[in-house]
């Protein structure tokens, strides 16, 4: 698990930190957000909150809030079936995840689709296939072809089969995140008491900004704190639209809204692991859309570092770009994306890998372009020593000044595992590319993804465990699911 | 003129920066460095190093080269021939330069091509024309079909009528910077004495790593000093080929051969303005083409950062990648580039615009996609301030739970200049852009350098300068300019 030791990059002084602390919670004290959930505010009326007898309106005042983030634990495992993948959230810490919940996906060969379980099964499998994606995000694209009724339960049944790393699971009404609970705990062999005993999963809610939680976003998270499983609490804060234009503004409303919840949640489960996530970004002026790797972008994720630091909380940031195709322009808000991540202190990037269009299409060769990146990112971590052997004077010596260092010992050594050897990036000169076809990037992704996914094999399952697993996914089906309204 | 305000990253402690110091030093005192020019090697004898009698060798104590390399300035001006276009290079400012000296350039109607003068004039006014270039570095591309002993006249009458910035001359022996320095003083309408006043050009050297300056790179900056005008020292320290595999024993080397130039042109003007340049990067171990963009590269020029910072020295990097195209992997290498450099502490970044395949092209849209994300740094650099405005406290009480913010006033008031336009970057949706045609990054590019030049107009000269310059460019080349063997 990388772990990031540079100092943050910290665009506000600390006045100006304790500025937007004091910000959003005179927007908690003031003007109060809605939790649309009546449970919810229920708790929050005995909790000592000003719950509004005619609106979904609560107010909190700062102390009721800083007493309960302060329950937040600042770093914390999460356990999946394969107890070899825990991951660690928080501290320094820096952990990826793949592309979450586009509703089309995209690759060279098959152009643009609407999402179907093949192609969720084909993203999931990329998701256990590359070390350097952690977790399991959401779906890394929304499978249209399963109804919605039974769609979490083949999707957790692939995820929970196909890899073996920490699974997310949606907040969208009881069954879903009940069945997604059991589903965990008995793939991972788990009692009731094991699976409650410490995180195994974790979900990702967005509150419907500005100000308000919905009634999903908010019961979800509810029964996982229950069972002591862990929220990411991230506010879609794009500036300009569901936040103020003001980069201060939407960071500082966004606080307001995560430590809500936060506060909320933990008045449910003292102690309760949760992560700040932030989602601050800024939007085409001229058509409302999301906007991502922009200037604005960077600011907004390192100044939502610095609010993540000052309550002591973990941080979600996202790796994001809103190209329409895996080309320059995608690269590189990407990489100001991950810049972001790492200047940010981010501890989970979500979105890290394949993400397109604005979160709208996953694209098969993104994934693996991404992967490319973060590795380099992961490089870019390693620590570095510097002794007499790092500083290689007695090469320099032997080498002199009519020699080059390709044959030196010192090199020969070391040559192997010096460098990072990318495995997308094509570093022959013009000739050579040109003559083996003048290949671009996103072919040579396509490729190596078809490689990949011809040659995948599953992790191992238990058999008794893959067939409770299978019945639980048949039972729930005979049911009926979820329920909907078509 | 930019500044950046962030708080360089610094991958090594104060100890490990003392051991780089310590073993350049050593590299100095105990191996040396070849100065394959015979005055040079007389005018550090005289300043006491040790002279080898049978060889080039220059030893030289450390304390003779601290010495000497503090009497370097931290930060200096450079007045071209247009005062308002002074640019300061150190401190915290980040100015940006084109790329420079490739053979060959492309663009996606003519494909790639050696260079010509033709193609070396569109370039040069690409350079005038963004204002985030702030300096004309080296030739945009070399063009071959000028002889090379008039190149330089052609070369640096265009560079002067066709910009007003900052210009380079190349140190490839005495006659070239002579007549540079000639027509720099000719183009600011300047006596002798006024161009000697202060710096008005600059030149760049490459050391020929390993520990060797060669006769021309010597030359030209001697020439250059005695008048007053600046040097940009940078070793060509590429990991496992010219320098150590390991990052900080490159660094090391680095230091030793930039200082060794540096303290010998402060013995012969003190207080020269001199800038220590980093070209640290990796290699592809298995072809020993150069890579950028790296994690290596990130980190060697951190380091860079850090020892330019010791001995309070203005820092030189690179905007590079290795990439044959303007495609995904350029993008990413490229913005990782960029992302060395702010991270660094970088004042000048060389080949910011343009550059493709290790340097060996100039690329028409990569300029114009590289000025787009050298923009977005600059967006990046601006202060940020955090009151009551900014924090927008009554926009969010205003707008409430149930709006958005695309109509409130605090919105209105500001979001024509709240965020960075990228003039490149499509934001559309998916259907948007492919109804439009599906037009990738490069093809955007490709529709505005054009439009750039069918509209360019050169900065305003006066006609008597002009008839000077080129009364001296036509003198030079009846008296055959430049001395060349063929």
């Amino acid at each position: 698990m990388p772990r990031n030791s540079d100092l943050p990059t910290e665009p506000l002084d600390e006045e100006a930190v304790h500025a937007i602390h004091n910000g959003a919670m005179r927007v908690l004290e003031e003007i109060g957000i809605e939790f649309l959930h009546d449970e919810a505010r229920q708790i929050l009326g005995k909790a000592g909150c000003t719950v509004s007898a005619d609106s979904s309106n609560v107010r909190m005042d700062r102390d009721f809030v800083v007493e309960q983030v302060r329950k937040a634990p600042a770093k914390f495992d999460i356990t999946p079936r394969n107890v070899d993948r825990t991951v660690c959230i928080g501290g320094n810490r820096m952990l990826f995840g793949n592309v979450s919940s586009p509703p089309n996906c995209s690759d060279l060969d098959r152009g643009r689709r609407p999402g179907d379980r093949s192609s969720y099964q084909d993203l999931v499998k990329l998701t256990q296939y590359f070390n350097c994606i952690h977790m399991k995000g959401g779906y890394p694209v929304e499978p249209v072809d399963i109804h919605p009724s039974i769609r979490h339960l083949d999707c957790l049944f692939d995820a929970l089969t196909l890899t073996d790393k920490t699974v997310h699971a949606y907040s969208l009404g009881k069954e879903r995140i009940e069945d997604a609970m059991e589903m965990v705990r008995i793939a991972g062999g788990l009692t009731d008491d094991e699976f409650n005993a410490r995180p195994r999963m974790f979900t990702n809610i967005n509150s419907s900004s500005p100000l308000k939680l919905d009634f999903n976003m908010l019961d979800g998270p509810m029964r996982l704190a229950r069972r002591g499983q862990p929220t990411i609490v991230t506010p879609f804060t794009l500036c300009g639209a569901m936040a103020p234009v003001t980069i201060p503004g939407a960071v500082m409303q966004q606080t307001a809204e995560a430590l809500a919840m936060i506060a909320f949640l933990q008045t449910i489960k003292p102690g309760l692991p949760v992560v700040y996530g932030s989602f601050t970004s800024n939007v085409d002026m001229s058509s409302g859309a999301p906007a991502f790797g922009t200037p604005e972008y960077l600011r907004a994720t390192q100044i939502s570092g610095q609010m993540a630091r000052f309550y002591d909380l973990p941080l979600r940031a996202s790796s994001a770009c809103a190209a329409n195709c895996p080309d320059a322009q995608a690269a590189w808000e990407s990489a100001f994306s991950l810049w972001a991540c790492v200047s940010s202190g981010t501890n989970f990037v979500y979105h890290a890998a394949g993400w397109l269009e604005g979160g709208l299409c996953a694209s098969y060769e993104k994934f693996v372009m991404d992967c490319d990146t973060i590795q380099q990112m992961m490089k870019y971590m390693q620590p570095m020593t510097v002794d007499a052997d790092e500083l290689a004077f007695d090469a320099i010596k032997e080498v002199g000044p009519d020699g080059n260092f390709f044959g030196a010992s010192h090199t020969l050594e070391r040559y192997e595992t010096a460098f990072y050897s990318p495995f997308i990036s094509d570093w022959n000169n013009f000739e050579a590319w040109q003559e083996a076809g003048a290949v671009q990037t996103p072919e040579r992704a396509n490729k190596m993804w078809k490689q990949i996914l011809s040659e995948f094999e599953a992790p191992s399952m238990d058999e008794a465990i893959r067939e409770e697993l299978e019945a639980f996914v048949e039972l729930r089906k005979e049911q009926g699911g979820a329920p909907t309204d078509f």
